[in-house]
């Protein structure tokens, strides 16, 4: 198989490439090459099936490049994160929405077309959210990055109804925890959170305690993207909310309490702002029957996405895996 | 004011624009001048406000040219139509969709944004609509087509709420009657069945009398596009349903009878195409609040909609008019 991964030395690309290179295989094949995309790739190791191609998805004549010799599976993780995206519209417009539909053509190929796992996002639904909602709650875009990726999700979703792409897209929760480093997302106080009580330090959370987001571990989000790939004719819908765990700051901060200890949690202070309470401090309760039909996973607990999200060895006597519930 | 035509050749287009010509002003200021965009442009008359630029909108430099010196007000009606755009992918792709977002990526104008007034169509909910409906109804596209239209909506919700481009999305209906030529809409039966009626021809209907679908006159579609380009900060909301009559095919020959009398009906006949049927056949109840709150319209009645869409004279001792509810 000739699998593909674009912004392939992010942080949930790298940890997606090491699995694929430890697994061997994905659909019951082996990987003879993984074509890996991204501006930088230095933070992967060197193995002979890894074919480095640098560079971003805005460029079409990279694209074909990478793809000259065919593609069976891709997965496009590159993105240019909400707020960056805001500040720098065009960039944003190239990277997230133009680089995608050029990927998306790129791709099509009617007599056997190939698998695309899309990382989208939850920002798709915009910030007035309902009280309880499901898998079908209509989307409505507040941010040029959420529009940009509603719009792809549509044009994939058109491709596999084509039957010229065979689209899979995941709506992707908050991702935890990212690296400590300015990454242009607007919901980095969710990993900066969980990073500082574990190394003990002060942390001034921009959102209250009462704050309510949709948490899911790099590892589980990786186990996730694997599933989509996996999937054999999944059916005619082809944009999937991922299963959350829908938490408060204040669950999550006594779930680090729990695994870490008490110590730190008086360097935790809360000066809410306003905007962000509104867009990441309102996540209410998710139903997602279908995506679960299909095999998809949350961490299951507090306990198990921090363990996953902070490579904490496992509590004894517990039976939680350190591998989601997808394991 | 400099206002733009996009589509200027086609069957709204050219009603739109002789209807610009006429009032000579839009939005309480004089048409300076009148830019009208098409691959031909052979259906208009001579008039020094008119500057003619022939080709397509996939053009970039075509655009810049037509733009070069400013514009307050755009109308985008160009566009492949569904038939045609999900036989020719690549032109639809070309046309519909990156065509649109390369005319509202140089309409961009933070500290002035042009108004643009887009015409979008009721392809964009697909064919599987609940038996009522309102103008939150989410959207399924099910052609290519739809799917481009629904992402430039999305497109322009973004950058009217950036205050970038001042943005009006309309949702049409089947725009009746068409002139008798291949068009590459899949509702052309619509309006084929309005001009055999009225010349006495022998017409084979491709969806059932129970056949219920969306019906406008072109009249009353250019009421609705000018009524769009007149209003004053119309809210956060920029993509609206127009009111429709949802009318089966016996109720629109029964309208015919009244209209025109009944001798030539007996050469209507029936031979429903289960596809076109499922598409073009189902139309349900369709509530239009907001959009009627804004002063959108219908063309009244079927009456109402037959003399707007084929001309004819009004009746003796009806109080309706022949310019729709709008009027």
């Amino acid at each position: 198989m000739r699998v593909m991964v674009t912004g392939a030395n992010g942080f949930v690309g790298r940890q997606l490439v090491m699995r694929l290179l430890e697994a061997g295989e994905v659909r019951g094949r082996p990987i003879e090459a993984l074509l890996i995309l991204d501006r930088q790739l230095d933070g992967l190791p060197d193995d002979a099936r890894l074919r480095r191609h640098y560079g971003s998805v805005t460029d079409p004549a990279l694209l074909r490049r990478a793809l000259a010799d065919g593609v069976d599976v891709v997965f496009h993780l590159a993105s240019l994160p909400g707020g960056a995206a805001e500040a720098q519209y065009e960039l944003g417009y190239q990277v997230n929405l133009q680089g995608s539909l050029e990927l998306l053509d790129q791709l099509r190929n009617p007599r056997r077309p190939p698998v695309l796992v899309y990382a989208s996002s939850v920002a798709v639904y915009g910030g007035d959210l309902p009280l309880r909602m499901d898998e079908d709650q209509p989307c409505s875009p507040q941010l040029s990055y959420a529009a940009h990726k509603r719009m792809v999700e549509i044009a994939l979703q058109d491709l596999a109804r084509r039957g010229e792409v065979d689209g899979r897209a995941l709506r992707l929760p908050g991702i935890v925890a990212r690296p400590r480093e300015p990454n242009g997302l607007r919901s980095a106080f969710m990993s900066d959170l969980l990073h500082a009580y574990a190394a003990g330090e002060a942390y001034t959370c921009p959102v209250s305690p009462q704050a309510s987001a949709w948490w899911m571990s790099a590892r589980c989000c990786v186990d996730n993207l694997l599933h989509a790939a996996e999937l054999q004719a999944p059916g005619d819908r082809r944009v999937w909310q991922l299963p959350v765990l829908q938490l408060t700051i204040a669950q999550v901060l006594a779930g680090l309490q729990a695994s870490l200890g008490e110590e730190t949690r008086a360097c935790i202070s809360f000066e809410p702002e306003p905007q962000l309470e509104a867009l990441f401090g309102r996540y209410p309760a998710l139903r997602t029957t279908q995506a679960r039909k299909l095999g998809f996973c949350h961490d299951g607990s507090v306990l198990g996405l921090l363990r996953n999200a902070l490579d904490l060895p496992p509590r004894r006597g517990t039976a939680a895996t350190r591998k989601g519930i997808c394991a």
